[in-house]
């Protein structure tokens, strides 16, 4: 499903080809799913990053190098194209959005919200600065450069999102 | 075409629809364009958002203040719904992020560096800051907000991201 995602874009995923992909018969695609786009909400409820990894390094700075690097991983490895057509569909469908937003995007918010977490408890920010929108610069930069500017994605763009904005910004407040 | 965009979304954007609302026959409309995405194409090339008004108020600050908060206007404005369908097709299709970048893309880049090359003229910031990620941070969040997570877009977020993260950011380097 998410190969066919990959190779086809949203438009070519078909229930034909979930069904050739699947190596079932289409009735047995249809008998779970009825649309296109309820497959692809089944998909997003039962998502792999459910099971994202959470850094603990006991640094924040080191576990923030980690999640974007993780996220650089993901738009750059063989998922990447798959996970482009799947935003692609989630930005022009509102029902699309919301799964996503319940699904994958709950998960990486909870990740995000553990780091930042152990980072007050720790003393090394304040609740305040946790809960800003300096939180969001590094994995938004890297989204938008990604889905839409084609700005430069290397390793270096993770050093300076994490010492260059998010940790000056997180620890001034 | 932007109307029927806005309505339709880019599934619903067929050469009829076109046609119907500029009130022409289908012929016409595929003489100049032989598909969708062509036509697309054709539009994002010719786009309204080349005459982008660059903000010059004198102060670095304002200048930022008035660019997001055109770019929350035209998101929750009544083109709003026509730009997300167009950046859905964007996102999931190559060509038409290519044209995109050289377009639409281009206009508001212009726009934002002039008013960083400004500041760095005056000497509010340093060449560097300007062309560091801090100037990306703010549209960074309001996009990723607007297309994927459905962040808070009030007119809190604007001075948030100024005086909380651009504008610390800009005058460190």
């Amino acid at each position: 499903m998410l190969e066919v995602l990959g190779r086809e874009g949203y438009a070519g995923l078909t229930m034909d080809a979930v069904a050739l992909a699947a190596g079932v018969g289409k009735a047995t695609i249809y008998r779970r799913w009825s649309s296109k786009a309820e497959l692809l909400l089944g998909v997003l409820d039962g998502s792999v990053e459910d099971d994202l990894p959470v850094p603990d390094t006991g640094d924040l700075r080191e576990d923030l190098v980690a999640l974007l690097t993780t996220t650089l991983e993901l738009m750059d490895g063989p998922s990447g194209r798959a996970t482009r057509s799947l935003l692609a569909a989630v930005v022009g469908d509102p029902a699309l959005a919301e799964a996503y937003r319940r699904g994958p995007l709950a998960s990486w918010g909870r990740a995000w919200a553990t780091v930042l977490d152990r980072a007050v408890c720790r003393g090394e920010i304040s609740a305040e600065a946790a809960a800003s929108a300096a939180a969001e610069v590094g994995p938004a930069v890297l989204t938008v450069r990604w889905l839409v500017t084609g700005g430069p994605l290397d390793a270096d763009v993770v050093t300076e999102l994490v010492d260059g904005a998010m940790m000056p910004l997180l620890r001034a407040r």
